[in-house]
């Protein structure tokens, strides 16, 4: 598709010089940190406030342009890939932070927020927003994706951190979901509609989320352990008599390797949890003992402790970049990202079936997982040069998924469907997918929004 | 409308002499609790399966007739009325518990499993289903009606309690809308689409349900205050704070007076609030230090405790029996319920505004609150012979759903929408109120499931 004239004077006319048309920024708009060829939009528009989208949206109405919203691009499923070409809406310079009412524990912000900005500002408030995916993602990315992360085992994803929505439907209507009260009867929850729905519906422009109180006391520590089940077992255990864990993260012995070299750190080459506790001294105290007995049990080493922030901070670093430290295992190298999400009771046959069937090929596989839920992440360390590796990542993903589907689980914990797994929604939904998109329809009947993802037929 | 003899014919042949017509049976599925006339169904069903319900939506389909989804018959904005007649499908049959899968914390249950049934059955396993709307309604009901209740602070409300429906659609499609995963990000949230949907969207007949372990500790205590206000700011601060409070309720001095005269008790006649602590022992005798000084900076009393169990239950059976009490305050009355939820910070100046308000005119009217969500009941305790006093209860609950509205709340904060807050409905969604509209058209095109709730036109 291209542009014409008339489609870009009505633009300019929306928002100027706000417009941009050349190639450099086009393609780093269609691009991701995905393993996705890249798709530029025809356009990238950078609009101020609401209204601005809004416009835009009615423009590309007029014009029969498909528009895709975008944030920061840290998606890991094509989400920004812009299939069909169109308008990409990026919302960067939305990132006014609106309102704080700490005495609530809410805020509203602007869709292009960082989640580090929010929590930058938010510091000296005495308040933190919990959800961290990782990627310093923007808040209306995180809503359009359902994100979570490693903190969700405590404070929930997006779908609980999330009061209300402000977005622009289809046919250009401003809607904003709910009102600030915590809870509400009121009608269908197009709140949760639009979480997770991956900008088909609607162009997030404002949210409003629950924040909470930085806890009195934060207290993390790293575990080693003999064997992947034991570590496994141990978050199972903690989970069910109701530690309140507010991070448990799991760390396979590959991804460790990653890090130490990556991250010049020296952790033992093994099976790892890395915890995180907050609440009261008292309470902290309490479930590092509950935990830390139930790591001995399953073979668990001594817990190395970090309770200065400085320190915590490496640690959590260390684990953030667990995706770049996987990519630095091979130089050149093309990270394809996957996750899914199964029953607890099956996490730890679903990870060492996966590890064993990894292990079989020559490509480097970190496992990393926010396993409190039961969410875990493989990476493949592809070599771009070599399209049999892609292939077998291929394979490799579908038989995950598949193990996955067959425990009752989900091909997707938090990645979300995008381009890459909509096989495996139909799979796993069956006639829902049907009622997704007679709603999709009813919404979009035109199909303009960011068109090809979650499902590629309307 | 009157039942054909053919479709009577039709709905025997899916499920026999389960099929009741008699006026008795029809008046009562055609009245609730609430102040609603009674609007019978031309027949009520009685199914046992997912299947049978999907036979009889089949057969409601060809002959043109509306359905009305019934459970325990406790909701308080007239979801089951029958205003357009048609068949009632009574789940109360199907009330099998179908699989608790301790280890994950989660279980399965047919529609018409009521709260109680569910918790009686889970006590053995250690286990318990914390959303509590008082009334002993179905979990299918309570996911239709998108309930909460005293427990909704701590454990949320069915909106994060449920995993996972099943759901026999507009054309007699069955869906199962995730899978036991505790997170996904596949596709859209058709689970929160159906919770709070009063039926006009499916037939839920299945529903996954989070579980949480019987915490080692409960501690209840109730605290009257001086002042409405030092009650009410108590709640403010313990929530701000983060003490993970399992319950608050407030009780106004007008409810209190009913609950000593119903339950036989002797409370002080104050402002007064209910508590209860959920964790290990060191962590509930945390919380209680903690919020015991909080209340007592606000004017609270001495704290009276029920550790044990008969004495909790006591304690909480007097604030559940509420409505009842409420309702002998004047023998042979009428009980008008509504309920509206603020940001927590207006609170305090909603329920003492909304006070003054109804201490203007004879109508007894109680004030009960979840208060820590920021969401309050008034309940009208009528004279049914007397029309002004309906004329009188319209305006002040008008007044009050304004006066929420005006501080950015909810005009329903659990009683849901039916056929009593569509006007507010309206003011408070705005063009969001279009978009429901067209899910609603989308999936139920003619308009069959539970017609006339939510919004009348649809």
């Amino acid at each position: 598709m291209k542009l014409s004239d008339l489609a870009v004077a009505a633009l300019r006319a929306a928002i100027g010089d706000r417009l941009q048309l050349g190639d450099a920024i086009r393609n780093q708009h269609g691009s991701s940190e995905a393993h996705f060829p890249v798709m530029p939009p025809d356009a990238v528009a950078f609009p101020r406030t609401t209204e601005e989208v809004a416009a835009l949206v009615r423009i590309c109405g007029e014009y029969d342009l498909p528009i895709v919203p975008y944030g920061a691009g840290t998606s890991l499923e094509g989400q920004v890939a812009a299939v069909a070409g169109g308008l990409c809406i990026d919302l960067s310079e939305m990132n006014a932070i609106v309102t704080v009412h700490a005495e609530d524990l809410d805020c509203t912000v602007q869709a292009g927020v960082t989640r580090e900005q929010l929590n930058e500002y938010l510091r000296d408030m005495g308040l933190f927003f919990p959800i961290d995916p990782g990627a310093n993602a923007t808040i209306g990315g995180m809503a359009a994706t359902r994100a979570s992360g490693t903190n969700a085992v405590r404070y929930g994803t997006m779908r609980e951190a999330i009061l209300s929505l402000t977005a622009v439907m289809p046919d250009g209507r401003i809607v904003r979901t709910a009102r600030r009260a915590r809870k509400s009867a009121a009608g269908y929850d197009l709140t949760r509609l639009l979480i997770g729905s991956e900008g088909t519906l609607g162009v997030i422009t404002e949210v409003t989320l629950r924040l909470h109180g930085i806890p009195e006391t934060i207290s993390s520590a790293v575990c080693a352990f003999d064997t992947l089940k034991g570590a496994v077992d141990t978050v199972i255990l903690a989970i069910q008599i109701g530690v309140p864990v507010a991070r448990i993260e799991f760390v396979d012995e590959v991804q460790i390797a990653a890090i130490n070299a990556y991250a010049k750190m020296d952790l033992a080459v093994k099976p790892t949890l890395f915890f995180e506790f907050h609440g009261s001294a008292a309470s902290v105290a309490e479930q590092v003992q509950t935990v830390g007995e139930i790591a001995a049990g399953n073979g668990g080493g001594a817990f190395e402790w970090s309770n200065l922030p400085e320190e915590r901070s490496r640690l959590w670093k260390a684990r953030h970049q667990a995706y770049y430290a996987g990519l630095a295992l091979r130089p050149g190298s093309t990270g394809w990202a996957t996750d899914v999400c199964v029953p607890i009771s099956r996490l730890a046959e679903c990870i060492v079936e996966t590890r064993a069937d990894l292990d079989a090929v020559a490509i480097p596989t970190p496992i990393v997982g926010h396993v409190g839920d039961g969410n875990f992440h493989v990476l493949f360390v592809l070599d771009p040069d070599n399209p049999e590796e892609a292939a077998q990542a291929e394979r490799l993903n579908a038989r995950l998924v598949e193990r996955a589907l067959a425990m009752d689980g989900t091909c997707t914990g938090e990645h979300g469907i995008g381009l890459g797994k909509q096989q495996w929604l139909v799979e796993e939904h069956g006639e829902g997918v049907d009622v997704m998109r007679a709603i999709k329809q009813a919404l979009d009947p035109r199909g303009l929004f960011n068109p090809g993802k979650i499902f590629s037929r309307p």
